[in-house]
Order: structure tokens, then C-alpha cells, then sequence
């Protein structure tokens, strides 16, 4: 059991679902995000802070075993938004972890990092970078950086290439895609408490049926999701119409992402 | 032939380089370094900007064909030169050169972007990312960002990971790593002369019996190092004592950067 | 769900399965054959003629959306018959469905393209070409051709290689290559209502203990065959003395096969 | 030395120079072609016939110790011709080499059996048959055929998938593609004088710098192509305008046969 | 069924189990160990002798049928010891076994063969031999002579790479490691029943949640393991305290066994 | 340069021509064999000893840098001889070089150690061990030894698999398997001059045009075999007349080795 385990990113979806469900890993959950997280719960600390705030970073990872790390942008963004978060982000951090003596981080990383990974193939740890958009190279970024501090200063990561978290699967597409809640939480488990992580590329994607991905690089971890979106599938054919079959959806991994264009301030692509 | 090719970091070595030497690959050769580059010669256009400046970027680019990308940082450094000018930096082109329409660029990527791959194993397109410095971290990036454009954009790039790119060899690690100017500009012409690129990874290093990358994906180019630096071997043992064969310098690619810490402004380590 | 889905083969016992079941995917089921087919069921058409029949063929797929194409001779034959219904026909099946905008379909590949491959090796899609008959050279042109339409003009189909389809496993050797007509017919279901099909080959067999066969290249499909021979091993055992273990059976994928010789007009074999 | 060594299309480009330069292979050199002949040269016998006329093949190959099988269709044509002479004409040949006993066979098997390869990825003997027209399907039913007399009957063949093999290389695709009647020769005496020859597939292409097949699987054989079409390349610029970089020469390596559609009687193309 | 299956190290906790549970798969259970083994039971024949006796092994193995080779030291020895029962002693048997006509035989190899593969990479039947101690290199030895015995006499072996045999999980390691009884015996009825073997490697490890090992090579065996280490987790979190995370047996899969010396004759290491 | 280098096995072919020609290896070559080695040269020590006994290793290996082990027997032998000789010996000598601070050795593995490999596949240092011999699984043993000692005590090995080191290529098999000594020198010299080696698997074969063996794991050597068998090819067919095509020389890379059966006492076989 840890000391504590600091949450990045706790007012978003999947770090506010850790808050709620791992406070078994540790002694104290220290919850930080940009945004209002409420009051501190029991055996909670609460920090309101800004990732690509250096000093910000040095304090709120004092006193930390281990990170889970979900803050930052979760979709694509300008270039500023991207890098201010995701890049200065994850080397704050990082760094901050270094220099605090953390040991151990959960990285969540994103297929979009291998968007452009077709769907009917090998879909592993070893394939090729091939992001889809500026939020998929700001991944791609996180994980050399991971890797870096990994060889250099033993600090272990695991960089979770997630597809879709969601509470149920939502289109024809999280068929394939799906990372359930339950299965979040099961793998923050065992990446807390395996006796040595290393630094793995793996894929954050429930046991689906029409999963593609191929996580047995880690098998080690012991890790084995419970869900599968198919059961969900008379439900997901009432929300939505089949797309039509060159939808990107099921093209390559990314899905629509591979659509987007360069995204402006306006909120324009170009 | 390209009416305009664009050199970055041509006040460097490796620019400067190939300032003397590609002017037959264009009707002008574009020269640009956040330094002084002298007059213009002859078919030359001289500007002096800084790949941080994202408008002086898009003005560098207008009107060129292509690319060969030696500017930014060229060496360790710490993380905010890192950032500013091979992050920063390099998201600035290759957007430029996106909105100006530039279609192939020569990206001098790094073996450090590998770094702590051991050189008595396999060195190929295919190994994982390990870099070995936030140097090597950035050219990880970089690379990222090539592949994004290539397959949203369809612009080319070609990332050499150059190794030791000099005039002559100078040590002995320099016997498997070094990159000779002549087997460099040939390179150079073959990127900006073949009639397809794609988006490959390759190794900048000569014919030296000892080396150990494999650059047989790219094959297609037809270029052929002419250099071995096994010539210079006795040369070499009169200006370097043999290191001890627990250096570095020959169990990992990076060499001496994997000793390196984290780089502080004041130029110390830690 | 398709307008018209065209059976061939199916006054066999693969066809006829599939002719009996697989009416929800189509609004019409059309069923052709060189055999009587007896009369047409709802929502039924019955066309009977003969795949060498180029101009017989045009007419068979107008209309129609997809293509599960079990017609042919599915055994070894002689030249004459394995060239006529296997060659000629496929061509005249494939060239029609081309000129009749049809877009995807099901080819009963066989092992047999594989026959000669050790048991105790690896057994998936990459494995190379080794037929063990005339039957199995013809199933290798038959994945070339479809792998032809699929890259010039966009048919998509999958090339299952069937192992030993039956109502029930016969003998020992099925405990490795038994394919149940359940399975068969739930991977038809998502073979037609997969999105994304691509051109994949695959094996046709059921989820059994032994089986030699590696699917993961389909996992996107989804399809998680639910039948498993070892469950007869003892009926098995009732039914046939166990064969000598020099036994062709238990050394290649193929089988018997591997014995025969080339087939003559009189039966005999040379 | 063989005794009696057959040439089928020896009236042919590739053929005819075996004719003249394969003497030395055997004691008599017996040339076959559907075309005039002219009269039989020193150790020389000349037969007029057609590959699709099993009983002709039967006498053809009677006598005969090894087949250099260059008959057949060399281009694409309609579906009657390339099946009557590259499908059946392929089946009568092998059929009556294994009734009269004959144990090698060099069969010019084509890079269009997997021509929509992309150039820049590896070209190997591994590789997935994906024919750009259906010359390419009938060779990739040809090498399967090979296959199957080989592990069947122990009937030796090398299936070359020549490239572009020609006098000279005449155009920018020729520059990777060029298979020199040189080269060619050479390897027909390797064929014809190693002691063991399996059933590989290769490539028959010169010693091109740009070359992309790899043939390190027949190392055993000893064969070292000696020409390089990259010393043809100003006389090339001279012939040829470069073509544009989106012209399928450089993308596949089947070149312009990803662009044909089936060919028609009337020998237009749908 | 066998006529008589021989065990060898009967008395060990390993060959006792299985002279327990395999009696159904011959008709007479010989067993045998250097060590006491009481009286025969029921279709059972004693034999006490020891492996490096040459002359005691060919009579040993006279009239048997299969063998199950559990004798020899099964953990760490001075070199005359390991080099006495598992080097001398291995050929004793296997040659007794060739003179005697005996087809198959269950080798007990170890994961020490590969003990310094580490937990977080691939385990499988092809990688490299790395063992961690004399032991280790005696079970590779023993690899090497039964591979030698198939190639050129055809005794069949299956070379079982066995991580953790004990009746129940006891320690954190083991949950990577388990090899449970029953899992043991069915892999046993497997090994002597099919109908063909050959010489596989493969590895004896339970069906546990962390198990690092594939052993899909051997799917044409059957074998399912039906054990799960996991289900132990809390009785083994109440036997032994979470070993430090630098502890050897969480990084290599030879566990305390790389941290040996050369054993002594006075049991010290050096 | 070496203070002291032995050279075991010096009164045979190769330790002999090592012996005369590696002098400026070290300041003292300590020569040896069971055999009489005549007298000292300048800066030579003769030791004439057995491997078999272990003290007379300890002196022997005594205030040596490295060793070139060329002893034991180079042949196949009764199982007594192989196991003295080769078991015996080889761990005599490692454990005596751990014991004395030797960090680095050369030994004269085998190809015989994965003789049963075809010729026509790839041969490359991931091959799995197929011993043609008891000699060859005395190879494979010494190298698993060396691993082992080069895993837990950091002693370098190269295990070179030597094919035919002769002083002339001296018939049809030696085309593809010749090791001139010349080579033999070069490579020995590397082996002792780079500054790291790690325990790689080679192949000890010149750059015969028919070699194939793949040495790309050990680039970073920078040997470049200088020989090539085929400039003997005319002598070779005066001496020998072709070989019949069943011969095992071109079927196995063990060649005549793969029809031996056990040697007895009396040099017979079974």
C-alpha cells in the first residue's frame, strides 16, 4: 500500500472515477486538476493547480509514491493548448516526479498516437508511431518521455494507450474500442501493485470480442479485463445507425480523428 | 530539379555543408539560421529567423519545394532550449511548410532518439523509442509530427537518424558511428531525386565496417555510403587512448548521453 | 441487412446450412446450384446452372448484394473438373460480380492451399502457399484472384480456409479441424455485417482444444467460434480405432491428401 | 551436364537469349515455342508447339533431364488467354515433366503475382500474393503448382519473379526494376548446377543500387548478379522525361499493371 | 495405452504424483529413483538404480514404452553433481532408451534453462538459452541431446521447461509460476496420447492470471490448464510479506537463481 | 594489448595457426594442448596439460587476459571422449577463467550444433539448437556454459560456430562452408580488440558466394571476411567429382555428420 497516490487530472471523467475507486491504493489520494474538485473527502487532499505551472508541479508531487496521471487535454486541441498541457505538462511533471522520488506512474497515453494504425491489423506495443492528430504526437511525446526517465532514472511507467473509456459503449465503433470503468480500475490495481512494472506500451481496451489489440507484451501484469462491449450490442444498434462503411470509424484505429484537420483558435480546422 | 530548397541551421556544420554542395538540387537554394550566414551567393537567398517564430517561419517557407531541416538545437541542452527550438521549432515548419504547400523535407532527426538501444543488438526502423536526453526526446517528437503530416497531408519527410556526422572521425566509437560529408550530400540528393519518399526512418551513417544500423527499408533510395571509417583507424589510435570497455561510448548508441542528468540553466546536471 | 444475398454450392451440405439459416441477412436469399435445389422457400430464389457458364453467372449475381460462394467441386478431381468448376468458375463469379456492382464476398478457401504444413508448426495467414491436390492449387488461385478484385476494383472478400466442416467430428483427426455448423454460420452473420471486411484469409474451424489454426489476424470481426470437438473425444474414440502415428492424418494440416496422387478421368489415381 | 535440356518460348526475348547462351548446360538443347523457330542450330532440336496441347507437352518433355519454362503469355491479355496458356499450358507441362520423369524446372514466375506490393516496404519471398492483373493471378497459380509437384513428387523448381528483364533498362522505373540478360544467364547455370535447389521464390532482378527485393533465401544458391542499372542513369534522363511522382511506376512494384482493368476480346480494358 | 511406462525419480514429489495418478495410461508403472521407493503397488514394478549407472539404465528401460524422466537433481549442485545425474545420466537414459526402442519420452527441463530472460519480455519456445546456474545449463544440455535423438533416431520428447511445480501457489512469485499437480498430470496424459509429438519445447506453467509463458507452439496438443494461481493470492499474502520490488524473483524468470554462485563441495557458493 | 593470451588446443590445425600468427595479440602467448607442442618461442609459454583435469586448468589459465579455446575434440568421438574432453573440459576451463579474472574468450563452437538445420533455410544465430552429433550437443552445451558464466559473472565469450576452416576449400560442400584461415585470424583479432563483445553466437565462415549464414547479430565487430570459396571452384571439380543430389553434404548444414549413428569404443557406430 502506498503512501499516497497523487490523481492528475481527478475532475475529468476517468480521473474522477480512480478518486471514487482507488482509495485502497493508498493511505492518501491527493486529487489535483486545473478545474474545482470540491471538497476533499476522507484520506483526500485536494490541489487545484496547473500542469505547465513548473513550481506548482514540485509542490504537489512532494510527498507522492505514485501518479496517476489523466490531467491534461483529452482530445485535440490547438497547438497551444496541445503543448501547454500535454507537452510542458508531462515534462513538469516528470520532472517534478524525478526529483520527488516517485517511483511509479500511470501514464494515460492514447491509441491516437497510432491512429493511423489500420483496423484489420496487428494493432501491438511494437508498431510503428502513426498519430492522427496534434493530441496523438503530444502522446507519442509522452511516451519517448516516459521511456526517457525510465532508462535514465528508473522511474516506472506503464503508457495506456486508451481507446474508448466510457461508461458503456456508445456507437458500433466502441464495439471494438470500449475500455470499461471496471476495467480501468482493475488495470490501476495491478499497476500499483505488481512487484516490477518497467516501462510497457500497452492498450487500455476492455475484453471486446472485436478487440484488436494485442496487450500480451503484459501479461506479466496479470491483468484481465472482465467486460466485452458486445453485450452491449442490441443497445448500441437503437443509439445509432449503422455509418456507412467508409466511415473512418472502421478504418483505422484513430477512427474520426484521421478527418480532423489542423485545429485554429477559432475553433476551425484548416 | 526544385526551383526553391530550403536549408535550415545553414550556419551550422551540416547546413553549412550542404549550403557549398546541394546548389545543384535548385534553381535557389534558400539559406536561414538564427545566426549570421554571411552574404548571399550566387542562386542563394540569405534569411535570418528563428524557428520560434511561427510568422517568420511561414514567411521563410513560401515559395520553396523542399526542405532539409538541420536547424535547432543540435545537442543536449535544457529542457526549455530543447523545447523552443526542436519542438516548438519543428511544429512551426512543418506547419508553414504545410500552408505553403512544400511537399518533401530532409528532417535531420538522432540516433538519441534511440539512444539507450545496446549496439551489439539490432538497430532498425522498427526498435522502440529509448531516448537518451531531452535532446533525443525531441527528435522522438519530431519524428511523431513527420509521420502526422505524411499521413494527414501527404508530406514527405525522410528522418535520418544521424549518428556522428563529421569531417573525419575522431574517436573510436566514431569507427561505427561516423557520417561522412560526402556520404551525407549524397544522401541529400537522393531524398530530393526520388521520384516517391514516403515518410521513412532511416540511419545517417557511413560504410564503417562496424556499423551497426540496418537501413535496408529504404533500399528503394538506391544510395550507397562510399565512406568506411575503418580507414582511419590508425589515425585514430594516435589521437584517442583506447576508453576503458566500460565506457559508454560502446554498449549503448547514444554514447556518452546516457550518462547525462537533467541539464540546468546554469549548464550543470542533476 | 442486404436486398439479396446469392448462395452458391447450395444444394451442398455447407450451402444447404447456410441456405436454411442465414435467411435474416438478406431480404432475399438466392440459391443456385448445378444440382436440383427443390423448390424455393420464402423469400427464396432458386436458379440452377453451372459456375462455367460465363453468361449463366452474369445473370445469377444481377441484383445482388453479397456472395457466399460454396460452389465448385470440394474435393481433389481430376484437372479437367478442379480447372473447369474451381478456375473458370471462380473467374466467371468474380469477373460477374464485378460488372454487377457486388461488393462483398465469402470465398470457401480451404486448408487445402496449405495442405503440406506441419501440424506442429505455426498454422495462420502468413504461412506460405503448399498445396496437397489439384483442389488445393485450385483454392490458391482462388485467394490470388479474389485478392486481385479486392486491390484493383474494391470487392472486399474473406478467404476461409475450411478445415473439416461437418455436423459432428467423425474422427480423430477432426478433434483438431472440426468446423461446426454453428460456428460456420455465425461467422457468415459477421462476415456480412462487419463494416470493414478487407481481403483477409482465415481458418474455418471451431474453438477445439487442438485446433493448429491462428485467427488473431480477424480478431477485428469479432467472431469467437463456441464449439469445441474435444467434448466428442469419447464418441470419437467408439467410432475409430486410433490410426497409427505415422499416419498422414496427424502429420500435415492436409491430411490424406497428402497422398493422393494426380487424379485420372477413371478414378484411378498416378 | 544435363542431357537433354528443354526451353519453352524459346522464341521469345528472354527464350531466345537462354538459346544462344545455355549450350553449355546440356548436351542438347531442345527449344519449343507456339512461334517459328527457324532451323536447329549444333546440338540443337527444334519443336513447334502449344503449351495448351497436353498430349504435345507429353512428347515434348520426353528425354528432357531439366525445363527452362519461359512459354506462356509474358503480358497481361484476356482471361482466354492467360488461362489457356499460363494456367493450362502450366498444368500440361508439369503434368508430363512428372510423367517423364524430369526433376528441376526454372519457372519464370513475374513480380506481378505481387504487384501491388508498395516499393517501399520490404519485397521478400514471404510476402502476401496480391497479383495486379490476371497475368499476375495465373503465375501466382503457376508458383502454387510448383509447390505442389515439389512437396508431392519432388519435382525442384525456382520460381524467379523476374522484374523488368530487358537488354538495357529504359526508363526511371527500370532503375530498380532492370533484370539484365547477364544476370539472368547466371542464374540459369546456378539453377541448373547446384546440387540441391528446393522450391524457393526469388527475384529476378540485377544488382540495381535501388533495388527493393530481397533474396537473401537463396544465398545457397551462390548467385551474384552483376549489372546495376544505376549506371545507366544519364542515358535514361536522355529517353525519358521523369515521370510525375504520383505515376504508379514508383508506388507498386507491379508499376503500370495497377492501373489496367480486365482486358477484353476486342482488347480494350473495364 | 501403453504396455509400460517407465518414471523415473519416482520418489521425488513429482514422479510420485504421477506414479499416484498415471497408472491408466499403461498397463504396468515402473518406477524408479535412486532413493526408496516401498513397495510396488498394483501393476507397478520397483527398480532402484541410479541414473549414471549405464549398464543399470539399459536394463531399466528394457520392455518399456514411454518414459517419464523426472530423475536427476532438481535444483542447484556442485558441478560433479549436476554433471553426474543430470549430464552423465541424461545420455544414460536416452541411449538406453534408443537401444531399447522406447518412442517417446516427457523430459522435466526447467525454466533455469532460461533463467535470465526477464519476466517483462516475451517467453516462448525460441528464445535464446540463458541459464542461471549449473542446473540450468544441464537442463539445456538435455534439450540439446533429446533434440539430437529425434533429428537422428526419431525418439520423440517433448522438453517440458517446468516454472513452479507445488501442490498450491506459495509465494508472490509463484503467482507468476504456479505449475499445479493436476495441470501436471493432464499435461502428462496429453504428451502420451496424441498421435504425434515431436521434439517441442515448452513451458510447465498453469493457467495463472501472470503467467509470462506461451506456449502456443504445442496448441495441437490440447493441453488447457485449468489452475490459476491467482485464486491463491490472499493465503499467499498471508504466508510471505511482498518481497522488495529489487528483489531478484520479480525480474528474471529464473527468480533466486540468478543471485547463485558456482555451488562448492561444501555448499557454499563462490 | 594483452598481457598474456592462451591459445588451448594449440598443437591442432587452428590453435596452431593462431599460435603462429597472433603474436601481437599479447606480450606473452601461453600455448597448450595434451599434445606435444615442441619447444617455446620468443614470448611463447608452453603448457602441455588436459583439459579434463581441473587443477591443472586453474595453473594453466593462471595470470592470463584471455583465452582462444580451441581444444578439446574436434570431431565426434564416443561419448566418453566428446563428455571428457568437451563437457569436462569446457567447465573446467570456465570456471578455472572466472576464478583467475579472465574477461574474455573465444571458443570454437560448432556448427554441428544446429547441424540438422536445411541448407536451404536461414541460418542465423536464432536458430534452434539441432545437434547432428553427440560432438554437436557438446557444442551447444558449451555454449549455454557460456552464457551462463556471462550472465551472473560477466565474462565475455563469442561462441563462434565454425564450419570448414581448412587451408583450402577441398570440395563441392566446402563452397558454401569454407573458413579460410586468414579469416579465422582476422576475426580473432577482432575479437580481442573491441572494446565490448557481450556473449554473441556467429558463424565461422568466409564470404563465399554460396555461404548461408547470416553474421548481421555481430556487425558491430566490423569483421569483413576477406575469402570466398568459389575462386576454387575449378580445383574443387578436379578434385571431387559432383556429389549425387541425395548427398546429406547439401541438405543439412551438419552434412556427412547427420548420418552418424553413436560411436562405440571400438569406433564402430549404431
Amino acid at each position: 500500500m502506498m503512501k499516497r497516490l497523487l490523481i492528475t487530472g481527478a475532475a475529468g471523467a476517468l480521473g474522477g472515477e480512480c478518486r471514487r475507486r482507488c482509495g485502497h491504493l493508498a493511505e492518501i489520494i491527493r486529487v489535483s486538476d486545473i478545474a474545482d474538485l470540491g471538497p476533499a473527502g476522507p484520506n483526500e487532499e485536494v490541489v487545484q493547480c496547473d500542469l505547465s505551472d513548473a513550481a506548482a508541479m514540485m509542490e504537489l508531487t512532494k510527498g507522492c509514491d505514485g501518479i496517476l496521471h489523466f490531467g491534461g487535454k483529452a482530445y485535440e486541441g490547438t497547438w497551444d493548448v496541445v503543448r501547454t498541457s500535454n507537452i510542458e505538462g508531462m515534462y513538469n511533471l516528470y520532472e517534478a516526479a524525478r526529483q520527488n522520488g516517485i517511483k511509479r506512474i500511470f501514464f494515460a497515453s492514447s491509441i491516437h498516437a497510432v491512429g493511423y494504425s489500420p483496423v484489420t491489423g496487428p494493432v501491438d506495443s511494437q508498431m510503428e508511431i502513426c498519430p492522427d492528430s496534434l493530441y496523438g504526437v503530444s502522446k507519442a511525446f509522452g511516451e519517448a518521455l516516459a521511456r526517457m526517465y525510465y532508462h535514465k532514472f528508473g522511474i516506472e511507467s506503464v503508457c495506456v494507450r486508451i481507446a474508448s473509456a466510457l461508461p458503456q459503449p456508445m456507437n458500433h465503433r466502441n464495439l471494438a474500442t470500449w475500455f470499461s470503468y471496471d476495467d480501468l480500475v482493475s488495470l490501476v490495481e495491478r499497476v500499483f501493485t505488481v512487484p516490477v512494472l518497467g516501462c510497457p506500451i500497452m492498450y487500455g481496451v476492455s475484453g471486446n470480442d472485436r478487440k484488436w489489440a494485442d496487450n500480451s507484451d503484459v501479461d506479466f501484469l496479470g491483468w484481465k479485463p472482465k467486460d466485452n462491449a458486445e453485450e452491449h450490442r442490441s443497445r448500441i444498434a437503437d443509439l445509432e445507425d449503422m455509418p456507412p462503411s467508409d466511415s473512418p470509424d472502421f478504418h483505422y484505429i484513430g477512427g474520426p480523428f484521421v478527418t480532423f484537420g489542423i485545429m485554429k483558435d477559432d475553433g476551425s480546422q484548416s
